[in-house]
This record gives C-alpha cells, sequence and structure tokens, in this order.
C-alpha cells in the first residue's frame, strides 16, 4: 500500500472511515481516512479515478449513504484496490494529511434517535432517580425505549460545549450545575428511504445501517430533573451532541459482531432476529487526560438493528443521514459506566475537558472530545 | 387588483401565504396564492419580475425563510404591488389554478418541536392519566413543556394516514385501537440562524417566526400509554404529523393577535415579554362531514414567543424551516377540545376522514385534512 499507516492506528485499509473534510483553503468535502491522511473523494473522481462510485459531491455524505449496500460494498473494494495498486500521480494529489484538514459533520442529519438501550444504564439511572421502585420501569425490557433529540446541535468532535443554563425548578433559571456526559455509540443510517407506512423489517438491517461514530450526549441532570415529566427530555439534552468525525462501515466491523446478551421476555416479533448486531467495542472516557472509565458496547441489551425495527415499525421513514444513538453504555461496576452521575464523580468544571475512545479489534473509532466553556 | 379572489375566500392580498406547488407536469416550486391560484415565484423571477426578492430556487422556501424578517416584508409589498398593478403578461403566465397543483410540504424540516401549550388540554389529559393527582405536573406552569417529534414524517393535508402498528403492553403489538387527533397552530420559523450557544431572545421572536400553519399531530394513545416513560411518546406520533400547505405570514395575523391568559406564577425572566404573541384564530374540528369541536388559539397558555425563546434558552440552533407546533389546543368544556380523548368521542375508525380548520378574521389557514386507511 502506497499510503504510510501507523502501526495500531485503526485506520489501515481494513477500516476505511467515511466523513468530511475541509482542507485549508477548499470547500468541505467528502474523504476517506487512511492512518493519519484523508483521501478527498471529489480530487480522486475529478481525476477521473473511482467513478464506478455514485459522484461525490456538496459538502455532506447523504448522496452516497442513500445508495444500496451493494454500492457501499462496490466502493470499498475500489477504494482497496486502489491503494493497493502503484498510485497515479491523482492519487498522491488526492491525499491529504489530517494536520491540515478541519473535520465537519459528515451528514446533514434528517433524525436523530437516542434510545436507552443499556440494561445497566438504565437500572443505574432507575435506582438514582427513583431510590423506591423497581430500577427498570414496566416497558424497559419489551421495547428499545428512546426519544427524538435535536438534529441542529449535533456538533463534530472538538466543537466546544458552553454550559448551558436553563430553567432547575421553580423560579429557579440558571446555568447548569449538573453537566454530564453520556458515552454511546451511533448508527448511521444509510440506503434508500422505506415509502411512509412501510416499516423496515429487522433481517433488512444491514441494508439501512452503514456505520457507527462515537457520541458524547452532554446532558444537564439539574434541567432533566426538572423538566422531563411527562414529555422526556428537551432543553437538558438539546444544547450539544458531540460526535466522531469518521463513520467506520459497519463491514469493517465485521469481525468484532458478537451475539447480545439473552433477552427475557423473549422480544417481540418485529424485534426478533437471529443475526448479531452486537459489536465487541471497548470503550473508555478520559477526563482532563485521566481514563476515568472502561466498559464495552458489546453488552447491549437492545441492539442496533432492534433499534431501527422499532423506530420504523410504526411505518415512519427513516432516512439515509439519521443517527440512531444507543443511550448510555455503562456496566455494573462505575468504573465500567458512561456517565459522570454513574461513575459517582463530580459534574463537569469549565475547562474540563472530555475525550470518548473506542477501538474494536483492528479498527479505530475516531475519538470524540470537547472541552467545557463557561456559561 | 387582476386575480379573483372569492368572497369569504381568506386568501385576498392581506394573506399572501407561501407554500410549494408542484403543478402538472412540473417540478415543485415556491408559490403564493391569491384566491383558488397560486403565483408561481420561480416563473415570476425567470420573467424578470419580483426581481428585489432572494431568488426563489430549489423545492422549498426555506432560502427565502433564511432571509432576515425586512425581506419578508419587502416581498410582501412587492406582492401586493404586483396584484394591484395593471398585469403583465408574465405575471398572468404565472398564474396557476390551485386545482392544477399538487402541494408539497413547503419546508426542509430541521427540528420539529411540539409543546403542550394549552392549560385546558394538559390539565384534562392530566385528570384521564393521573386521576388521582393534580391535572397539572410541577413544572407546567413554570416552563413550556415540550419534546421534539419527527421530522421525517412531516406530512402536507391530504397525505392519507395509514393505522399504525406498535406495541400495546407487555407482549402485546399491533395497529393502534386509539387513533386519535391533536389539533394545533404550528409556527414555521426563519430568519439568520442563531449561533450555537446564542440563545433567541424573547423580544426577537418577530424576527425569528414567519408564519403559521395547522397542524394535526395524530396519536395512538394506546402506544403512548406504554411506551411514555421515562423518554416521552415516540412512536405514538411518529408515524404522521399532517400540515396545512399554505404558511400564512404573521404579518398577516396582526389584525388577530390578542394578550394572551394572565401567567401565574409570572413566567421567568428569559420568557417575559410586553409583545402579545397569541392569535385570535377560531378553529374547527370536522369529523366525516360534522363539526365536532370549535375552539379558539387565543387562549394558549404559553404562546409562540415563549416557545421559541424556551427551545433556544439553552443555547440550541434553531434553523429557518424549524417547526413549533403548540401542542393540542381545547377549552374546558368537551365541545371546545382539540382531541378525540377529550371531546369523549370513540377513536378513529378506518376510512374516517378529519379536517381541521382555522379562521382568523380576513385570513384563513388552509385546512389540514387526512383519511384513516386500515393497517
Amino acid at each position: 500500500m502506497w499510503v504510510d499507516v501507523p502501526e495500531g492506528s485503526g485506520f489501515g485499509p481494513e477500516n476505511l472511515a467515511f466523513g468530511v473534510i475541509a482542507p485549508r483553503g477548499a470547500g468541505a468535502r467528502p474523504a476517506v481516512r487512511i492512518g493519519d491522511s484523508a483521501l478527498d473523494l471529489v480530487a480522486l473522481q475529478s481525476a477521473g479515478r473511482l467513478l464506478g462510485a455514485p459522484r461525490f459531491l456538496g459538502t455532506t455524505l447523504n448522496d452516497f449513504l442513500a445508495a444500496p449496500r451493494a454500492v457501499w460494498l462496490e466502493v470499498r473494494e475500489e477504494l482497496r484496490a486502489l491503494l493497493a495498486a502503484e498510485p497515479e500521480p491523482a492519487d498522491l494529489a488526492a491525499l491529504i494529511p489530517l494536520d491540515e484538514c478541519e473535520m465537519r459533520v459528515p451528514v446533514a442529519l434528517g433524525d436523530y434517535v437516542d434510545f436507552f438501550s443499556s440494561i445497566e444504564h438504565a437500572a443505574n439511572l432507575g435506582r438514582l432517580f427513583r431510590p423506591d421502585g423497581d430500577p427498570l420501569l414496566p416497558n424497559w425490557r419489551h421495547i428499545p425505549v428512546g426519544y427524538h433529540g435535536r438534529a441542529s446541535t449535533v456538533a463534530v468532535s472538538g466543537t466546544a460545549v458552553r454550559r448551558p443554563s436553563g430553567p432547575l425548578g421553580p423560579g429557579d433559571f440558571g446555568p447548569t450545575q449538573m453537566l454530564d456526559i453520556e458515552l454511546e455509540l451511533g448508527f448511521v443510517i444509510g440506503g434508500p428511504p422505506n415509502a411512509l407506512g412501510e416499516p423496515v423489517a429487522i433481517e433488512s438491517a444491514a441494508d439501512r445501517i452503514f456505520g457507527v461514530v462515537l457520541v458524547n450526549d452532554w446532558s444537564a441532570r439539574d434541567v432533566q430533573r426538572w423538566e422531563y415529566q411527562p414529555l422526556g427530555p428537551f432543553l437538558a439534552k438539546s444544547f450539544a451532541t458531540s460526535i466522531s468525525p469518521w463513520i467506520v462501515p459497519i463491514e469493517a466491523l465485521e469481525p468484532q459482531r458478537v451475539a447480545g446478551p439473552a433477552q427475557e421476555p423473549p422480544p417481540l416479533p418485529y424485534l426478533s432476529t437471529e443475526q448479531h448486531w452486537n459489536f465487541d467495542i471497548a470503550l473508555e472516557v478520559e477526563l482532563n487526560g485521566e481514563v476515568i472509565s472502561r466498559t464495552n458496547a458489546r453488552s447491549l441489551y437492545w441492539n442496533a438493528a432492534q433499534q431501527l425495527a422499532h423506530a420504523s415499525v410504526n411505518g415512519a421513514v427513516v432516512r439515509p443521514g439519521d443517527l440512531h444513538a444507543t443511550g448510555t453504555i455503562s456496566g455494573t461496576a462505575p468504573e465500567e459506566c458512561g456517565s459522570l452521575i454513574e461513575i459517582g464523580r463530580p459534574f463537569l468544571a469549565d475547562g474540563d475537558e472530555v475525550v470518548l475512545r473506542g477501538v474494536g479489534g483492528a479498527v479505530s473509532l475516531e475519538a470524540v472530545a470537547g472541552r467545557i466553556e463557561p456559561a
């Protein structure tokens, strides 16, 4: 291969993550990451390369994502072949070091749905919010509970997070004093959209789930506690959701695909599949340079295919560029949890910097980082 | 005026509602309604008319909505002048009878937020869902409670609504047996977006609220009851939200602007304004040709400016093309309510047709209609 990939990079030819770069002095455009460089797909196609792929145009990956899965796989093969062959001058010219690129949110988001798919997280929060009740609400084991989040504030890793102000209680308003993180995976939807009224069958999940990003669903717990009844979280979550810039294709995560935990009661038919949609991805939370939690996505109770089938079982259209996040990924012990409230750490102070990382075997998810600015 | 406007049309030159038409044999394009015709804004500009306005391009009104309020007002004046003057051949050619047009959703929706702003509706539902408690939850009088709805299923009036299936309880799945309507107003956002982290001040509401549509927020009550804890409604609302096709500018509703009800406790500073943001708009619900409820938007407890200020007080970006719905508009008596569950009517049967209408003085909101198809 003619591109140097540092040892342990996680972004070798087995990954081929897609993103949107804004190289110095140029407009945003789709790219593929290889090692510490980005391959500018618009430049490649302008030079007559990669012409089997759909045209990479515009400032997002939506057109590419909207193509059928067969096209995703074909483009992946073409890119591998291109990287393995002797480079043409156009190939060399299209390779841009990452440190010369700003990253952009890689998709024009349609609907962003955030689920609540870790049983450990749901139970941990249940114990905190409802100490006298059953940690899990009655519906939790029957359906992948989720809600629609705000699309306008999904931001790329590195975007500063200003401490939000909001209502905190009767007559009480001000900057949140309980600013928290939530470590999540986000599944980016692709493929031609289903028609209104026609659910996506769970067995078709592979045709509609393109890839994975890391998500930090920043949360203001004091706002959340006050506002969430009866319509769910709103301001507590809508000020910022950070995602990693490179979408790692599901294809790249095949070696990490694992069976999920047993589900009891057995899921309803629309949520039942023999396919494995859990992924062995080691995750960690770093706060100001110190790793404060380590967990793994493999034990998520509800998986990505179940989330997708649920979101559209009522006939809702799921569009390329939608994002389905898992909700906080936690284990049982505090040091295996994905939020500060569960880890038992103080909430975030101004100036704190949080980095979430994911490593799935030979494949990396780029970190998602954010620093807290004062209100 | 050279266009004939039928008596009582509500779409005379004092209205000038904007929409997106798809004339027979032509692509979708922005238009203004006058009487029973649409004035094709793309055709007008191609013919050298209305050149003071931003270019009307594409299949949505988003570019126009993104312009500052001064531009909205200027275009309105230009359109009035054009309609009052002797028509040029290009003007006559751009006038298309509505019965030769299909209507489209007029905006590419960013975020759709649905509020819960009628105190009567909140109390009615509180009594039904929590018969032993206070009808209003503790936060209700302090903040305009709301949640993010699904953007992908916002559909234009006339779109058939297929009865959705969904989870109804433990092990129970099937077509909803409690299909309901919700009569709402929807405020369409315009103006240049605020920067991330910079709330929209309530006094700037006029710069960001472009106009009004009618909304039918179809709801599956059995799904809602089962799923809504703790993250709010999801599948119960995400299968369809119908809106009227013509956005009536706030400017057209000036004569109907009224003071809202007194608010106790006094609203927090970010929700306080001397401006009036309630509108005297008579509303009715028609079921299979029979009017079953009549109400008025004037008494909504939380108003459009408060909803906007709330949605962005945490710094969330509000974009042109966003939709802020009021939640169900109800009075105290059953026959003044905006949902079947409150009116005390049976839930919708297959084949039922619902039409919601709004009349604000001399200005009409186009009806929003929908017919229920079997699961």
